[in-house]
Order: structure tokens, then C-alpha cells, then sequence
């Protein structure tokens, strides 16, 4: 089995596969007279065949390191982001596409405060928890159609520090 | 000054002004082979006169109680959520119209792992964290139009437990 290294999540690194999601930097405004700053408009929404977007929420159960990575899958109507609902990083796994199928993972770790936005239709891994409560809300496609791509590996990755 | 006693944040007290959301109870779907719970679909996200729904982050600063209410606003063109990104409550309060002012004001304060999302056009008081980090994902509208009316009350109120 192949072997990731996990690598901090950062905007540059994540850009072909989406946006980070975090209040880092200055706010695009301040609002709340003066009480609250705004980070404006940060994710890449991309739906397509009729659906609508909507907001859900997760529970997902908490995995451990070393992480076999097993399968990925993808959404080809529509973007997905997640934002951890507890102050807890966790792991986000991509890879580009290739030729219909996952190419070279790789893995990226969140810190606490950092959501993230996958585009339409990007390779990835299930929601991966590492610590803390597994609840985050997600802002994806509402709507019928087959929105659901996954392809298991024949030879799984283990995902480590 | 009228004083307000808070009310913890239920789905039917809320009912009026939005939803509570929260992965409570049983999930809608259960997801990625039985490691995730999916609560699907959960705020009615509502946007008029053209723009987009888009995902920022709010940092805001915390509160303290007794909390003086000054002001209430709404915004006419779009509904708006608020998920906090840490396991904190947070104090909510809205009003029901009264003639295009803000009628008697109701004070939620909501559980840890609780958002909400607030109708279109429904008053409401700032964002008011109480503690933990004043991280939110908002989940409103983008786009041009006055999307924003401010009710400043001449004789404010005081919201405490």
C-alpha cells in the first residue's frame, strides 16, 4: 500500500480542488457597528440540471490515524462545502482527476476554525473526523439526478503524519 | 427599560421566525458505508429581486449579559443562517413584524451544536455570541438591492436569564 503524508490545509495548496473556508486575514467588512466582521463570499457555489442548494448537517463517526483510504468518490451536479461545527481540525482527501478516475491523492489536515468547499465534481474522500464532535454542516446540491461517482482502489492508500 | 427573559431555543418556539438547525433525533440518511448521519435539507433558504446564495464567515465579538437591546433589523431580500463553528450557544433574538417595526422581541438562547436560520424578512438582533470563539458560517444572500432595514428602539430593552 502506498503511503500519504498529510500536509497542512492552506489556500494555495487546496485551490485545485476548492476553497478554504476561514476567517483569516482582515474581513471583507465590518458590520454590527463595529462588533463583527464579515469574510464575504468565499465559496465557489456550481449547480447544475435544476437542483437547488440547501443546508444539512452531518454526524460523522470520528477516524483514527493511520487512515486506509479505501475509495473516493464525487458529485458531478454540484459543489459540496463543510464547515466543522466544533473547533476541530480534520482530514480532507483529494485527487485530481484521471481519466475518469482518482489520480495521486493527497491529503490535507484542517485547523480548527477552517472549513472547505470542494468544486463540482473533484475527487475526494468521505468526511474524515479526527477528533471533537463529527458535526458539520454541509451546503450542497438539493435534487434528483445521479450526483454520486465513487471508485474504490484495488490497492488502498494509508493516510499518515 | 422592559426586561426579556431568555428562553432556550426549541423548533417550535423558533417555528415562527425560522429553523432550528441541528442534527437532532433520528438522520435522514445514513451515508459513506454507516459512518455518517445525514440531516438533509434542513433551513428554507428563500432569496428574492435576482442575487445568489453564497457562504461567508462572520467573527464576531462576544457579548455579555444583561444584554442591552438597541436595535433590530431584517433583511427583505433573503433568509439568512448562522452556524456556529465552535460548540458554543448563542443568544438569538427576533420580533415579530408589527407594522414594519419590530414587535415584542423574543430572546433564544441556543444549545451547543445548534444553528439557525432566520426567513426572509424576519427581525432580528445581531449576531451575539456569548462565548467561545464568535465563529459562524452564514449562509445568505449575494447581490445588489437594499437588503438591509435597521428598527432602533427609543426605549431599549434588557435580555437576561
Amino acid at each position: 500500500m502506498t503511503r500519504i503524508t498529510i500536509e497542512p490545509l492552506s489556500e494555495a495548496g487546496f485551490a485545485p480542488f476548492g476553497e478554504v473556508l476561514e476567517a483569516a486575514g482582515d474581513p471583507d467588512k465590518i458590520i454590527n457597528q463595529g462588533m463583527c466582521g464579515r469574510f464575504h463570499d468565499r465559496a465557489t457555489l456550481d449547480f447544475t440540471q435544476g437542483g437547488r442548494v440547501g443546508i444539512s448537517l452531518f454526524r460523522a463517526e470520528l477516524r483514527a490515524l493511520p487512515y486506509r483510504l479505501e475509495m473516493m468518490e464525487r458529485h458531478p451536479l454540484g459543489s459540496q462545502a463543510f464547515l466543522p461545527m466544533s473547533m476541530d481540525g480534520f482530514l480532507v482527501i483529494v485527487a485530481p482527476d484521471a481519466g475518469g478516475r482518482p489520480g495521486q491523492p493527497r491529503a490535507f489536515r484542517s485547523a480548527p476554525g477552517q472549513g472547505i468547499n470542494f468544486h463540482r465534481n473533484t475527487w475526494h474522500g468521505v468526511l474524515t473526523p479526527l477528533s471533537g464532535e463529527g458535526l458539520f454542516a454541509v451546503i450542497d446540491r438539493i435534487g434528483e439526478g445521479d450526483n454520486l461517482q465513487e471508485h474504490w482502489f484495488e490497492d488502498p492508500y494509508i493516510i499518515d503524519t
